[in-house]
């Protein structure tokens, strides 16, 4: 019983997923795909549009048979932290395959660039440094040092998101040492910061997203599978909202305001001065956007900036988030499962190096931010669901289906 | 020109306030009613129904001549601090009088007892200590001290909170050396804890704002001058709400949630594992009042775990709260005056030992309180309004009349 991890955000899931998960099993052969899903604050720094009950379900109800949560100390990171998270735990798992994304979709591209990048580590970071020196922000530094580089020996384009994450995936197994085969599909239509529902059936999430927040729930209807359109519905009827930085913006408000600059100079990744800079616009900006707008400079991309907002409004120190990347994950949070999941679990039971455990049945740091993160995310729901979503959560069952 | 100083709250301006301005000249004689007035966060720990700004215009509007702020860290404390720093402004303003509202109505027993009391001191410590360690709170160990200490030598009771808190004015007055002559009015017909609006029209400021919540202001307007009225009305009408403990749990809620208990731990009056049973209380209730009834014991009044609460939310720490505390006030903060309060402030200039100043020219601790305080009282307004009123509230000059 063969096994593909991808990882994923299906924020929300939508008709590009679908097309994934399909030829993840094709290019494979595997029977069975294992998610690795971010949990409640996503790469890019931003809230998931919906809960990760809700997500798991749209997954399951889609081809998707296993969905283990990415935990936040790796959700919420930079390319690389995220991979390695994500790669470390589907090893853990012990799947046969990864397959990814990727605007090249040519797996050689990657394999042969990692193997470049593994003997030119050092000159590589050497120009990253000194192009952060002339104020580049580090994604526009990487992206010169890999010209710099020569990369002519590659054909891969490091400017392009999902061909970067690939790398990465890529980079974690060789250096993870894991056994992993790694696979990529190439990225049909819609481009990732495409904004216009195009005239076919698949869309960016972005574009999806756009449509949600303007109550245009009924225009996505053509890009999704049924059920997670139904799901969207649901959550919507049932909340009274998505989860965008703008609910999160009176939060995030209050904190940078209530807190002083020595204090928000403990966050994660807030560094270099920026705790006043983030204040002193917090005094002035009515809603995230035109805060965000305050903030950002040439230094600061708009994701690096949401991910020190998410750290502020999680009240995520460096200290913890230091004490919760160097402790190895202790269990694996399990969302749902299929049927052929579940009996996936059952033969592989002793392959898996870690015990599949609900959040408050563990301790530790990492558990102790899990925990934080999915409270921060429920502050905003309206009061008569906020604490009774609180209280389940961290003893949630997984979703069988 | 003399002047009688006054401690007030206005939560918010009623009759019963209006009749005290008016006894208060004329017990003392004085021209010029001086009001030191607490600004977000009073003593009981609550948030102040309505604006500092819309509370000094009910009261210039009835009498009142010059309204000056209750810093922060006075204004939410037990009643010792509470009068001690209103009477130390008052001092420095230089005030001939000073009137106070009790349930006694006679000022002698309030010099005797202070009288009684600077010489048993010692002894009234060790029995208020002895009582706490049986499990009692303050307030209730102190009142069951005063029995212990035999003050059958004195009318005054103790179980009155007027008297409690005209206790420390004059109390605060002796210990200070000032020159301030202490007068007392009896307090007429409403008893601080009455919820229910008397046939007549004066009533207690916790029915009225029970009335407010509730959404019927209008069965209030009897029981307060047109002004206050109009003024509430107003204030509803323009920022849609009244400030209440509900309106900031959720701001309490993702404050305990997203706050580790070392770290509530250093916050002020926070003490004996209170930090634990709050941040568990936060995850059960879905409203401030279902909060209070999970953390309430034997030991924590109300009134002092609203005073916690406050810290709380406005992020005060114990090693600034002191640090504001054993800070002499830098500057005054005037709120509002009429043109014989302005008249008054120029005849008094020499007498006056401080500035009067906005909070955005003056530097140090209290300022940084005073900050914080306001911006966070100012966080539940709606969006249209919120960073506008933070954003002129530190430079806002005082209302003339």
């Amino acid at each position: 019983m063969k096994a593909v991890g991808i990882v994923v955000e299906y924020n929300p899931f939508h008709n590009g997923h679908l097309f994934q998960v399909n030829q993840a099993k094709k290019i494979t052969g595997a029977e069975v795909v294992v998610a690795i899903m971010s949990g409640t604050f996503l790469q890019r720094g931003e809230p998931a549009i919906i809960s990760k009950w809700y997500r798991t379900k749209m997954a399951l109800l889609s081809g998707v048979d296993l969905v283990i949560e990415l935990p936040y100390c790796y959700s919420a990171q930079k390319a690389e932290l995220f991979a390695n998270g994500a790669i470390s735990l589907l090893s853990e798992i012990g799947v046969d395959f990864l397959n990814f994304g990727s605007e090249s979709g040519d797996i050689q591209e990657f394999l042969q660039f990692v193997t470049f990048m593994n003997k030119h580590q050092t000159e590589f970071d050497q120009f990253v440094q000194a192009n952060m020196k002339l104020g580049y922000s580090y994604p526009r530094a990487a992206s010169a040092a890999f010209t710099q580089l020569h990369t002519s020996s590659t054909a891969l384009s490091l400017t392009e998101p999902n061909n970067i994450l690939g790398f990465h995936y890529v980079k974690a197994i060789a250096d993870q040492k894991c056994t992993i085969k790694p696979t990529t599909t190439l990225r049909k239509a819609a481009q990732y910061h495409d904004e216009d529902i195009r005239e076919g059936t698949i869309a960016s999430a972005t574009s999806i997203r756009k449509l949600l927040t303007s109550n245009q729930l009924e225009e996505s209807k053509h890009v999704m599978p049924e059920p997670s359109y139904q799901l969207l519905k649901n959550y919507q009827e049932t909340y009274s909202l998505f989860h965008t930085w703008e609910e999160y913006y009176p939060l995030l408000q209050y904190k940078l305001l209530s807190t002083p600059v020595n204090e928000l100079r403990s966050i994660y990744e807030c560094e270099e001065g920026l705790e006043y800079r983030l204040k002193e616009a917090s005094k002035k900006a009515d809603s995230f956007h035109d805060w965000m707008n305050l903030v950002k400079t040439k230094r600061y991309t708009w994701t690096r900036l949401q991910r020190v907002s998410t750290h502020i409004v999680t009240n995520t120190t460096k200290i913890e988030m230091n004490e919760a990347l160097n402790t190895k994950p202790n269990y694996l949070r399990l969302l749902g499962m299929t049927e052929k999941g579940q009996a996936y679990l059952n033969k592989t039971r002793k392959r898996r190096t870690l015990p599949i455990r609900k959040p408050a049945k563990v301790e530790g740091i990492m558990t102790e931010l899990e925990e934080r993160a999915a409270n921060v995310y429920l502050s905003i729901l309206p009061s008569h669901t906020r604490t009774a979503e609180m209280k389940k959560e961290a003893t949630r069952s997984p979703i069988r289906l």
